[in-house]
């Protein structure tokens, strides 16, 4: 009735969102390896860096040409930059793709009968890969912007690597720390994330292990007993 | 029948604090403006420091008017500073302004006819944004604090708002510390309001992703079938 | 039956421990003061030390007294030392008292008719508070370790405070850190238990927060709508 | 009716694994203390050396025939690799062993009548040991690691420990942190599983916490009044 009518679309919508989601964290894997390539190999090593760009390049251009079909498909026309704004900023900011990384998780399962794994170990599942993901994708972007840095104390990639384990758990010895202001806004946005991602491994690795003390209990109960 | 008679006035009460409760929220970001601009200004930006000297004081004047009137209409007098205690410190040190925000928040709800968010989604918007609100005051504050202090590590305000990021998250890198006893006293409460509300924050996302995995899985299931 | 005949003799305990409880905490934060005193005031100060001295060795008979009368009334003989193992410990070492708080508070709590707060906020309250006399021993502890250790970073009263407050929030800035086997003893201590006494506090306030905001719905909606 | 046929062997599997559990606990631990003798004893001390060596072969000798008696009588051939993923790993890095000590504590308790500890108890009991354990062997590993290794800041096995305290509490001073890649790894290690230990840990405390306070609560209570 209302100009809008999305009732039709959205089903059509799903479809697509369902069957390109796999496709595309494929894709991301790509970006990500592409993009860890451009920034870790030596200036000389150039066939395998202008591979590496063409990569990110085709795969950035897969994202955008799925974002335009489902702002299409969603007959929302420019209110869907609003409404998904999540899905915005990943195209903008490929390294974020991990976080949709729920949308994934659940389309894999639709195509399996049931959840192979307990629910807390799905969430400490996809917490901890999204961590993993997005801290590797930190540690790239902060070795870039630090390693020309006057005064760094990231100067290798391995440091980086080193920088966001300990910035993902927050135990933060700051024996490296990122010193630009790119690289600190790249670190308080890591430190936000992983400070919720973890702790949500955390509190599901605590309730499964409350459960599984529990079922020891009922088990070794009589049935009925209390 | 006693003679403070609090029955009628709550009512009054209610009605001044639900509809001051959104101006004082303006109000106080105005504060905090002006004080950003107090603190940030170099000392020759004459005109602005002194629209910002007077955005303060007449915003300050604001919230001793609002808590007089409240202290009248509640009918408790003296009782009221210690009934209200939260309310007399925050008029002390209005940059704590922002932990009374979940009044604003009510009152903005009430006039809105259902949450638009989840629970847990609100719960992570109120203390994400009380946790950044805070943090910026306490990143000016101690920038004020330390940018005098011999042997300062906080140097620049973005020096303070790094430490301010890394505080809020217990991360703690200890590269850009407070080396003054007001500017230590200032960072130990934002640890303990930091630690409380980041902690909201993680635990409300942990129980928001354990929710939808759990409707993932009953979706798939047939219904009545566990 | 058996030659322990525990069962009239547990009254007797229980009668004598809710009386002393209270007394005892006193006490308790007498000897804090007498060792504050003792450890903060410069060696000149010769009046004001002794009187502390004999403060510390006062109230420290008063815990010795107490236990023995308990270990008598409880009948359990040798046995009290290992089932009440933290009272021995904290006879031991008296400034670890604070983790006793929780019977306290039970004690004062049985006087009055019904709790003036609500679960968390007791929780929170009894955690922060323990966290914090425990932080105040620890920190009067470890300045008394470090203060004259070669290389130390905890060289004041003051440095010791604010590296209790960073490790009881586990941001741990490591600007002031002990240095001496004590004085780390002392330290790793103080994080085991901070941990888990703010662990206590944060997880309380994150359930308020939530039940506050579920409150608001349940006003909103109209009763048996949902 | 398959070829695999894994029926009737599980039982012979549980009861060989419910009467090894325990010597097979008292051999890690033997296994952890030849190691932590053939890391800190000097170089001269051949006799000790020697029999730490042996005792740390025997063990592990130990560990190898339980694994292939148990790939036997599991009957999954070569997938028990691959299904029984954590025993592999444990295998291979003994020191990991603590991680399956949640078995032993149930084949402890079966034997026992009833738990003896309440449910939150039992939980913070076994993460707390688990993560003691773990924190001890990655103290004896990054010693092993570091203390060779050019700028180290961990130079004896005392600095190691309270690193791994540092490390485990997610406190993070940075005093004393690893500087080889090994060291690091491991680092890495101990911070993933410390901070689900911790967690773990912590979440039983407060959750304990929260249940004496309501216990107090339903005492003081008449029964039905609500």
């Amino acid at each position: 009735m209302s100009d809008r009518t999305p009732a039709p679309v959205p089903d059509r919508l799903k479809e697509w969102e369902q069957r390109t989601e796999v496709p595309l964290f494929v894709a991301a894997l790509v970006f990500l390896a592409g993009y860890a390539v451009r920034v870790l190999a030596p200036v000389g090593a150039q066939p395998w860096r202008d591979i590496a760009l063409a990569l990110v390049a085709a795969t950035w251009l897969l994202f955008a040409v799925d974002y335009v079909v489902r702002l299409r498909l969603s007959g929302l026309g420019r209110r869907f930059v609003h409404v998904h704004w999540l899905d915005t900023v990943v195209l903008l900011l490929p390294l974020l793709r991990p976080l949709r990384m729920v949308k994934v998780y659940t389309a894999v399962q639709k195509r399996t009968d049931r959840p192979r794994l307990s629910l807390y170990a799905r969430v400490m599942t996809y917490a901890g890969l999204t961590a993993t993901l997005l801290g590797f994708s930190a540690a790239l972007a902060v070795y870039y912007q630090e390693r020309g840095a006057p005064g760094a104390s990231i100067r290798t990639f391995g440091d980086s690597v080193w920088w966001a384990c300990a910035t993902l758990t927050t135990v933060g010895y700051g024996d490296a720390v990122p010193v630009t202001v790119t690289g600190r806004v790249i670190a308080a946005f890591l430190m936000a994330c992983g400070l919720a991602l973890l702790g949500a491994v955390t509190g599901s690795f605590s309730s499964w292990l409350v459960e599984v003390f529990k079922r020891e209990d009922e088990k070794k109960r009589p049935p009925g007993s209390a």
